[in-house]
């Protein structure tokens, strides 16, 4: 998406303004600079943003860090999510328009005053939601509702076990797993995380420096387990998350904070009838089966009300000038935000 | 359901015939007597079926060597499926009445004159049937309609993988996948079972002695993979499993042939989106979500149809009587029958 031609048609409504921009390009992980960057231009089925806010996600931090390279055909630059103003659309785009604000889940790209986006993947902001906090709604959407619903088909009366429960992605999937009719279990590693993820509406809280998430797993359900645990820990958790499954449960692990290589005991597996899913939302296709196009229209249609009324909040834990995405991502990492990290542009 | 009283109530046409019956007994693995045993009585909602033939299952040789014990309250006795006459019914069964000619999912209990298995797995016999040879449905219809269709939604155009083409499941579910419209890889040990399992469907052949099931598969599907993989071998098998699934394949384990304990690549998984199940059938509760009944019901609709046109045929190996359940043993742990084996009682 990134050119260093004119773009193919005039924006718009943005005129001159998508010349010239600026966004933030990594050096190296730590060294993270808003710099004049070549433009961009929406192409056929593109939506042209005037950013004016993008959400921070550990992939960001991966990727400038060099660990996360952005898949084939992405923007070189950061950023998975914004929120902003149609500046331009490309042919082919009937639902959008100049002038309108939206938010947008990102294949990369969101750290700059301007990004080009399918059209697609990009979403109303919620009623009654700012421009700014809804930078940080498209990635816990998307990535909460395709493994909690679509995936993991999450339903009520079933037991969540949801890790990093304090985290953007945990904060939001607490709140969507109780509108679903689900009890939670969250694990974090303080009093204070745990007593916000409660708030939220877990009713199990496990700290993880010294209680057996297992063990509480199993008090609270009289030995059944959980029903669907959402992992970010990958292999360090895997037979844990194993024995905290019930029958027929579903363990989706969408990180690997805990490392890539785990031993898979196929016994308890079998012995339950588990199912071990891994998922990505940066890989999807943008249409098609499974893609970020389907999964942004499921969101819009069904998480989106549930934020309107206010059953869902965004959960935002802090709000920088893009100039400090080093210091973002240095929060972020640090563990000590809770909920979303957002840069306003 | 093995009982040392009367029976609660006289079998309605059975008569005394119930009373001392014989069943294969296991003294070891290679130790298979055919001796009187306790008699059996259908309980409340279950059926007493005169047997007429028995299956054997992998699981009947695991059982026999001291390492698959029967699930709780099960029949101490091998068998996990027959055929028969109903001779007796218990309390509360309205869709069953002696006389019927029936086969039936067993936890047990099956390599006897009589066995009682609750009503809710029992089945008619498959029009163009005949009673021996339906003894050896049960097992791989249901094992195969709850893995492939219940519970890794194959369908049409996708590709499946099916590990142990020529064993019993393996021919059935070649067959089925055939009618769900799937394309079907196999792998197996010979020419001959290859070439038996092309005569059944598949369309891609894999000797596993001499040929790489991943490089075969990635050719067969310019580079995508299987949609569904139904694996027997697990630990062994399970990363090259891995690597031969497509974007959103599901691989499904219910067998451990090649060991417990297998390394996990999670990136591997979420790169593919990739859904790593294990599944039994014995271990299914009767009644409810995700069990026996469940699976019987959707089998007699689904599948039983397809086997009275035709479009399904029981692929019957070896037909032996039940005294010689040893040699049957030794066959199918040999690997020499194609299809499954049957004990005439």
């Amino acid at each position: 998406m990134l050119c260093d031609t004119a773009p193919l048609e005039q924006p718009k409504s943005a005129g001159s303004s998508v010349a010239n921009m600026y966004a933030i390009v990594a050096e190296s992980a730590n060294q993270l600079s808003w710099q004049q960057v070549p433009d961009v231009a929406p192409t056929r089925g593109e939506v042209l943003i005037k950013v004016g806010a993008a959400g921070v996600n550990r992939a960001d931090l991966l990727q400038a860090a060099g660990l996360y390279p952005p898949p084939p055909g992405a923007s070189e630059l950061l950023g998975m999510e914004v929120s902003g103003v149609i500046a331009a659309v490309g042919d082919d785009v009937g639902d959008w328009s100049a002038g309108q604000e939206v938010c947008a889940l990102l294949a990369g790209g969101g750290y700059a005053e301007y990004v080009a986006v399918p059209a697609g993947q990009v979403l109303p902001i919620p009623d009654g939601v700012d421009v700014p906090d809804a930078a940080g709604l498209p990635e816990v959407a998307c990535t909460v509702w395709s493994n909690l619903e679509m995936t993991a088909h999450l339903s009520e009366g079933q037991l969540l076990l949801m890790h990093g429960g304090a985290s953007g992605i945990g904060s939001h999937a607490i709140q969507i797993a109780r509108v679903l009719g689900a009890r939670v279990a969250v694990t974090a590693g303080s009093k204070d995380k745990l007593d916000f993820c409660r708030e939220l509406g877990a009713e199990i809280t496990i700290n993880y420096h010294d209680e057996d998430f297992v063990e509480r797993v199993r008090e609270a359900t009289d030995g059944a387990g959980a029903d669907v645990i959402f992992d970010i820990m990958g292999a360090s958790y895997l037979d844990r998350n194993i024995d905290a499954l019930a029958n027929d449960g579903r363990l989706v692990i969408i990180g690997m904070q805990g490392g890539i290589k785990g031993e898979l005991n196929i016994a308890k597996l079998l012995s339950k009838r588990a199912h071990v899913i891994g998922t990505t939302l940066r890989g999807r296709p943008t249409t098609g089966p499974s893609s970020k196009s389907d999964i942004v229209a499921e969101v819009t249609r069904s998480v989106w009300p549930m934020i309107a009324d206010g059953r869902v909040r965004p959960i935002i834990g802090e709000r920088l000038p893009i100039q400090e995405a080093a210091e973002a991502h240095r929060l972020l990492s640090s563990g000590q935000v809770t909920g979303k990290v957002v840069l306003t542009v």
